[in-house]
């Protein structure tokens, strides 16, 4: 327990004191390899053509060869007449033919019976590629450390040259370690985590163009440890140990780099990542990553790819960034650099970034994320509203394209974006994020959202959404679009064995209820309904447990920890839970008035109408459909 | 000859009348693979989780798991007061023990003997991760068609899913034809060329995603092309005849489409790549490719890669784009779309673009450009200092950390390229293209480079540049650094069959010379010599034949189609020529003085001072260092 001895040292300082240790890559690891399978890989020294590119002198115009002297003086009136034996008739890329010195395109030539005309004289070496034009025999075609690309390698082959000198590729070994890291085909116990740390890191560091080897996942003994470091050291070129989260197991992992090697720094200035550890064995590199996903990659960008750039010349990408709107107040530690995930929307031109949950556990953030914010160490945070350079995880371009939706949480907005995805002229690609259906209304008025999903009951006229859209927006603002009926009601496990039959049912002694976070329509439902039937909120065990979406409601109470909870029937149906009816309710589609008509808008508004939507309504279960799509305000 | 048939269809026009042929990729070519062998590819369908993660409520915190109400009411002055029994001491990640809600941190702990007090009351739910908190069963992780990138792949396996269907991946077959082409292995003869584009094309293709496969080349015979194009459409995903550049050989191809499928397209208004083919055998695709290296590449991204993209989702980035100013007028036809490679400058936080040549054949020009400049079909083209579009062909990063040499050719500046990219600490790469040194003092001028090698004599004082300099720029523009003294001479053939002792051997009849372009300092060399000996170009046979390079006059008189050329050691030595000194002179390096103290030009600096690089010139031959690097003027 606890890691008080940990310090912090800054990455630029840990890499000043680290890196050198390892000094350059060594000319000696060189290789052979010939060109056709060479793409990707790292050039070992200058590469020099071999031969001259043409290689002889060529016509480079269909047309005929010649002796520009025998043209001199030609015009309209004194054309040049020449005779069979004075020309060749020659295609581009044919050898200039011996004693010629210049080429006449066909379109300047004019025949009269045997005769060939020209109007105009030819000048000296006109339309021929002269011998090295492209480049010649000795001409430095790539320096040192080069990436072979692919037009790189066709100059290579067009050169002359078809084998090329590379640097060895690096052999990084992963050891997964941990007494609750288990085999990712195994059945999960409680406790139990699936080792998925080097698939992700593993895929990654091979994209950088590492050979990566993974072992066996090392329980947490010394012994075993010290043996697996050991002999990892022995035939890589760089270990990573990757530490599992419990209290203890960095510990395990100095211990042994200390024993076999030297430890040079443990504990990194930057969250996620902090319990990094660097040491070397040998001359290898040995480093603890931490073991939440997140963590690790940072740990991986700061540490590993500047490590692997410098002694392996490996081409890995730097991230290109982009300047962004920050959407809300971020408070940052000064004893930090702090790496915090983002979404970005592009919405009228201007992009919002949009912080993420900090959570170094969280690995669907990888899918969620399109950015990093990196905030300095010296950096107390950011105001809302500030311009921040936010370093891309996805390409700008599909940013770019992205309909970027920010409400109430339904899983038809999943299968919205799959149809999207498969729709053959689509250009859009669709990302939604829950953050409940107020929580969408102020994604749009801050210009951070294209749509919100929201079902927000008006207590008044008993209908959904026009009230809070006119209370909140003005007129021409936004497009209210009707969505879908579907039905919420209270999941409970399958066989319902506390025998509930309503809400009321709900204030019963011992009954565990998961609610919705503050903001969520379903939370809004709840709290009516509860009006509707005179409880109070301190009369339900469980009224403060609160998560953000359907599926992690459905989820406690599959899991046991709760009995129930109000969520809509798609979400009752994936964890097979039984489901009791309570309402019936509208959830539509809030539209940003200004991109209404954008084509991105439009492509959704027409999955939205189509039978293969409906057809997957149909599968979630629980939705009726009326007049979707139409629009209901444009408020 | 001529290829008047061929009709001028703008891109977007193909690919509309084209691409609907195919329709989209067919559902059943999925496959299932393991997600360790899944990189890159991607997915055939939306992906959900299998499990719940975290899939059991798990502690976040090291400390204490304990029921919160036995801690209701804790206060400074009346702590809870709790016995071994009512807790259990858990690390961050253990799953919580039953009867627990709450987890409290050790750091809030105080221990008094055996008792275990709490200032603080737990809330419910406190330090706990809840279930699927990253995400739940049933949630979906990819939509359809999504590419599998490392964070996806780390997802996947922690939401349980250990196999993935992903798309088949597409097998394309090159077929290279062409009587003039023969395997890169072999002794080329005049006419003959390197077959060079399968490596080119298939690299590129293969990092798109394809499967590749190189047929045998294909004469010019009629039957065998339809032989080899039928075989490849019966077991291809589509198929690239790669023409040669001779005429007529389009021919062959559109007739061999025609006679085993439809050809829909031949000729696209596009400058280079116009002859391009666009057919199908069956339901394969099969594309005839220009011959040109430039001109088969611009085909491959602007139908291939949609056609991709279209049938097999492959993930094939879009090139990103940077705004820069361009260098000078460029004047392109009405007639066709136009692709023009430029090299990119940083210069003062400014990107100049200039134009290279626009060679369709100059395969060495995918090593010099930096990106496209691409004109419409209805432009007539840009002034000089116009703000263009430039979409990328090399990494923005790599073109910001860039040194840019332009001006006088001399084979140093690539030895310096090659001590720069081998220096551990160097941040800087360096790229320089041939203007003369003439060209290099406009270039300073304009900021299209940060440093130019020039040799300007001047005749009245003898001196080389300062004199040139000091008439170009203001004071305080730029500085003079000294650079090497090299001798220029004669070149001649090995052995100097025809005897010349000098210059004014040139004169002779029936000697050869070829020349340097205007603006070059050997030209101006040249000139003046010849004014000595009072030498009029007229009596040069020759002097009007130009060539850029020291190393491409070489060429010629090494495939003897030129006696003689002005030029430097170093060339003479590399094409084994014998030389005949005519003058020392000295080669400087002019730079804007504006950027003479970032680190890119002290680097270089440092690398013109160090010993690599005197070993390097003795390496070379023919250069003489006196004070290099010395300040000659800060004009």
């Amino acid at each position: 327990m606890g890691q008080a001895y940990l310090k912090n040292t800054p990455v630029r300082e840990a890499l000043n004191a680290y890196l050198p240790v390892f000094g350059t890559h060594p000319a000696t690891t060189a290789e052979q390899v010939p060109v056709t399978r060479a793409a990707g890989r790292i050039t070992a020294e200058a590469i020099y053509a071999r031969q001259n590119v043409p290689h002889y002198l060529a016509c480079a115009m269909d047309g005929i060869a010649l002796r520009a002297a025998d043209t001199f003086g030609a015009s309209d009136l004194e054309p040049a007449i020449l005779s069979t034996s004075q020309f060749t008739v020659v295609d581009t890329g044919d050898p200039l033919p011996d004693g010629c010195d210049a080429v006449v395109m066909v379109e300047e030539i004019i025949r009269r019976g045997d005769l060939t005309l020209l109007m105009v004289p030819a000048t000296p070496w006109q339309h021929i590629r002269q011998i090295g034009e492209d480049f010649s025999a000795g001409d430095m075609l790539l320096p040192s450390y080069s990436p072979l690309t692919p037009g790189a390698l066709g100059t290579l082959v067009a050169g002359g040259v078809l084998t090329v000198p590379v640097l060895r590729r690096p052999t990084v070994t992963l050891i997964p370690t941990g007494d609750e890291i288990v085999a990712p085909d195994s059945d999960l116990r409680p406790g139990q985590i699936a080792e998925f740390n080097s698939t992700l890191f593993g895929s990654l560091l091979q994209s950088w163009g590492a050979v990566v080897e993974t072992t066996a996942i090392i329980p947490d003994q010394l012994d075993a440890l010290l043996q697996a470091v050991q002999s990892a050291a022995s035939c890589s070129d760089l270990v990573l140990v990757l530490a599992g989260s419990s209290a203890g197991r960095d510990d395990y992992t100095t211990q042994v780099i200390s024993t076999l090697g030297d430890v040079f720094c443990h504990g990194l200035a930057i969250r996620p990542g902090k319990p990094a550890i660097l040491g070397r064995i040998g001359s290898v590199p040995v480093i603890g990553l931490p073991g939440y996903p997140v963590s690790g990659l940072v740990v991986l960008e700061e540490i590993v790819a500047p490590l692997l750039r410098q002694l392996y010349k490996l081409d890995i990408p730097f991230r290109p960034a982009v300047t962004a709107q920050l959407s809300r107040r971020l408070i940052s530690s000064l004893k930090y650099q702090e790496y915090i995930r983002v979404r970005l929307s592009l919405v009228n031109s201007r992009y919002a970034a949009i912080p993420l949950e900090r959570g170094a556990g969280l690995v669907s953030s990888f899918l969620k994320a399109d950015g990093w914010l990196v905030v300095p160490q010296d950096c107390e945070g950011h105001e809302a509203g500030d311009m921040v350079e936010i370093q891309l995880l996805r390409p700008l371009g599909a940013i770019a394209r992205t309909l970027s939706v920010i409400g109430s949480h339904d899983p038809l907005l999943d299968e919205c974006m799959d149809l999207l995805a498969r729709e053959p002229d689509s250009t859009v690609e669709l990302r939604s994020s829950h953050a409940g259906s107020f929580g969408g209304l102020l994604a749009l008025r801050r210009g951070e959202a294209h749509l919100a999903g929201i079902h927000l009951l008006d207590e008044v006229s008993g209908d959904y959404n026009l009230a809070a859209v006119a209370k909140n927006f003005q007129r021409g603002e936004v497009v209210l679009v009707e969505g879908v009926y579907r039905q919420q009601g209270l999941m409970v496990a399958a066989g319902n064995p506390l025998q509930l039959s309503g809400l009321a049912d709900l204030a019963r002694p011992g009954i565990r209820y998961v609610n919705r976070q503050k903001g969520a329509g379903t939370r809004l439902l709840f709290d009516y309904q509860l009006r509707q039937l005179g409880l109070e909120p301190n009369q339900i065990a469980g009224y403060t447990r609160e998560e953000l979406t359907h599926t992690a409601v459905a989820a406690q109470i599959k899991g046991g920890s709760a009995d129930a909870g109000l969520g809509i029937l798609a979400a009752a149906r994936i964890f097979s839970l039984d489901f009791i009816p309570v309402a019936e309710e509208r959830y539509d589609f809030l539209i940003l008035a200004s991109v209404y008509e954008t084509p991105a808008v439009q492509q959704f508004l027409a999955i939205l109408r189509s039978s293969s939507f409906r057809e997957r309504l149909e599968r979630l279960g629980g939705y009726r459909i009326d007049q979707i799509g139409r629009v209901l305000s444009h408020a």
